[in-house]
């Protein structure tokens, strides 16, 4: 009987490894023997030798093929071959991680069928979106272009390890439900089992269910929302990072908790991933003190300093965001800004109403760069006010007696919020498309990859 | 200008920061103010004093009401009010953490509408799946029901946690899709701005492509099975954890992996979730070395010794499993044991089959406690391989290209599995219907809360 008893030592090696073996100035290990695999990311001939540059996990590889030094033909290395190399460590300045292997050995473990449809092995692809979403299992190889996903990562783990350490429990609710949060048109439609059914718009009432039970509560997961409009920032499907906590004193606690996420989050993203944010080049974001504005303030501040005329009083135009982003960073060398007591009007229906002043809600949203990337604020958590809320709305109680089940048996006061994970993704890798750092985006006209 | 500069400290003290007050014995702070807050779990009445039980995020909070020493009436601290209380601290070794309060001031933050459905606060719930999952927001706030959700939480921590350690990318991919990984009458169907869509049985083909990009991928996402049949182990939506790692020697790789991920689990749920295993009674199952058997020895194996007839050479029915479990149970102390070499007819269509035997594959799957709980095994890397095994089949390639490029332009050996959270976490504590380890299940007749 054969056991398996745990994750076994490889052979290869990987360039962490490598970079801690050659440890400082790595003269020691000069001449070591070591084995690596990789995929073939450019070949460049020098004539007597060649440069086979592997890409890796964790970065680029420089070999150094002589002419005679294997069996191996220069041109059956075509790029994307997958390839295990065996050969000599070589201290080398000028390599990507400051060493280089002088090849002796190497095995193709698989070899491409066909040419790229684009040259991924620049530094930044020279492509349109478009092609890059066509050819997205292909694009995706280039540096720059998987260093943002990278990122992605970074901001998610920042957004659970920050909350886990704040007392958080993460939670998994359905995504196909009776009926949606937020009601309206954006909703995908579908048939369950002869019964309809919706995806879900965002997690609302279920994480506000889960307040009762753990106080705080997180979930990371797709949402769907049924947009009719393509636009530069908005996605059909994407990552919501989502909170909700319970024994809040007021919203300023949500906001609180989210200045705390970013700031986490930048400290992880320079701590561990300051590989890819030089590949991108990115200078990260300042989340020191985040200023905090009324509604109508704001709008009054920009019209006056920008003499934009306000047109909508109920609303924010995304050129009044970006006026407002301007706003921040001109006034107070801010990239964020939070933006508070928004009209009720343009609010759901859970959205808790100023006491001073029932035209607007105590929720906020979180501009950064000018434009918007989170929505939050307090919840109603008592039955009788939300139940008098839809009714005054002229909205159905029906199908929702779950949710208003949960108020009407106790709830703490509470309140949460919803980051977009791709356009806090675009905005902090200063992208001027959303479609750029999702992976495989949904929208109007795309449907595939 | 108000800034918001993070997450500052709050008055109310949370009982990991009372326990760790208490230090040894507590002698120290006896007799310390202490500010709390919480919801009333339980009111007992004994005369003179009434303990109030105050359920907190981390546990239960023993609190003595004196009669007088506050002005509020016990009549009007019903269950599931949220209270804000000040008080003494005692050192108290019959209390739930070894102290209690002495309640000085009570002020109710909100109270429920109307008593509950159910009674929660006893150990355990003396109710039907039915009524459980029908009250769900009230009975996951029983402290034995939402340990499970705690103890799934550290599950997919582990599994993050172990797989970022491994040098895996986290991903995340689309749930809305032109057509199905694995095809079949078991997609949900759907409507996508009037083109025909599906929703994602799982995330193969995406985790597949991404092996190109990033080596090593994980997602911990929802995946959709319309499948018609209300069993004790299926629901119609579930968190699938997923990875796909390339440059493997073999299939034994995911099986060394996965054998990782459950050893370092098992280790955090000890570490950091002792008291939710505690309150459910659970020990931890043995991963230390799990045995591997073939399917066809397997199925032999059970039939000689448990006398069980062989009817269905190419499949496992669930008593065939079973007793698989028991084998392992009986042979080799095992709660965890791998099939493998699973025959090619049952597996799709991108499972490498065995060189040496085309009629299985080279895949496995693992059960623990005589029950599957993960699918897993070695890829098709090859593009030309793929494409005849596709014809082969009689299936279309139509509405697959991106899928196909991406082998087409060159992809390493590569495999890797999907695991079932919530059948994962009923196994692990011994809970007999998956239902009861879903938040909100999605199943044939149930589609709320």
């Amino acid at each position: 009987m054969e056991f398996m008893t745990g994750v076994s030592n490889r052979e290869t090696i990987e360039i962490g490894a490598l970079s801690e073996a050659l440890g400082d100035g790595g003269s020691v290990v000069d001449g070591k023997s070591v084995k690596v695999n990789g995929i073939v990311h450019a070949v460049r001939d020098m004539g007597d030798v060649s440069f086979v540059i592997l890409r890796k996990r964790e970065g680029l590889l420089q070999c150094v093929l002589e002419e005679g030094k294997t069996d191996l033909k220069l041109k059956e290395l075509k790029a994307e071959t997958a390839v295990e190399a065996e050969g000599v460590l070589k201290t080398e300045k000028r390599a990507p991680n400051g060493f280089e292997i002088r090849l002796e050995k190497i095995r193709i473990l698989s070899a491409p069928e066909a040419p790229l449809p684009l040259s991924i092995s620049g530094r930044k692809l020279n492509t349109s979106l478009e092609a890059k979403l066509d050819n997205r299992s292909v694009s995706l190889r280039n540096i720059r272009e998987r260093a943002k996903f990278k990122i992605q990562e970074g901001i998610v783990r920042g957004f659970r390890d920050f909350l886990y350490r704040q007392g958080f429990t993460e939670i998994h609710t359905p995504k196909i439900g009776a009926r949606g949060a937020e009601g309206g048109a954006n909703l995908f439609r579908m048939d369950y089992f002869h019964k309809p059914a919706v995806l879900a718009q965002s997690p609302q009432f279920y994480k506000q269910m889960m307040v009762g039970v753990f106080e705080r509560v997180f979930e990371t997961a797709p949402v769907f929302r049924a947009e009719k409009h393509n636009t530069r920032r908005h996605l059909n499907e994407y990552t919501s990072l989502d909170f909700e906590m319970g024994f809040i004193d007021g919203f300023f606690d949500i906001m609180e908790m989210e200045t705390g996420f970013l700031q986490e989050t930048i400290s992880l993203l320079e701590r561990e991933y300051a590989a890819e944010l030089r590949i991108l080049d990115v200078t990260l974001p300042k989340t020191e003190r985040i200023p905090v504005i009324r509604f109508d303030e704001a709008k009054r501040k920009v019209s006056e300093k920008y003499g934009r005329p306000i047109r909508n009083p109920h609303d924010l135009e995304p050129e009044e965001e970006a006026l407002i982003g301007r706003y921040a960073k001109e006034e107070f060398d801010a990239d964020f800004i939070f933006i508070t007591h928004y009209p009720s009007a343009k609010r759901p229906f859970y959205a808790m109403d100023d006491p001073a002043d029932a035209s607007v809600t105590l929720s906020f949203d979180l501009l950064f760069g000018g434009m918007e990337i989170t929505t939050g604020g307090q919840r109603i958590h008592d039955y009788q006010m939300l139940r008098k809320k839809i009714e005054k709305r002229g909205m159905t109680t029906e199908g929702m007696e779950p949710y208003l089940d949960t108020f009407k048996y106790g709830m703490p006061p509470h309140g949460g919020l919803g980051i977009g994970l791709e356009r806090l993704t675009m905005k902090l890798l200063g992208e001027e498309n959303v479609r750029e750092t999702t992976l495989f985006p949904r929208d109007l006209s795309r449907l595939e990859p």
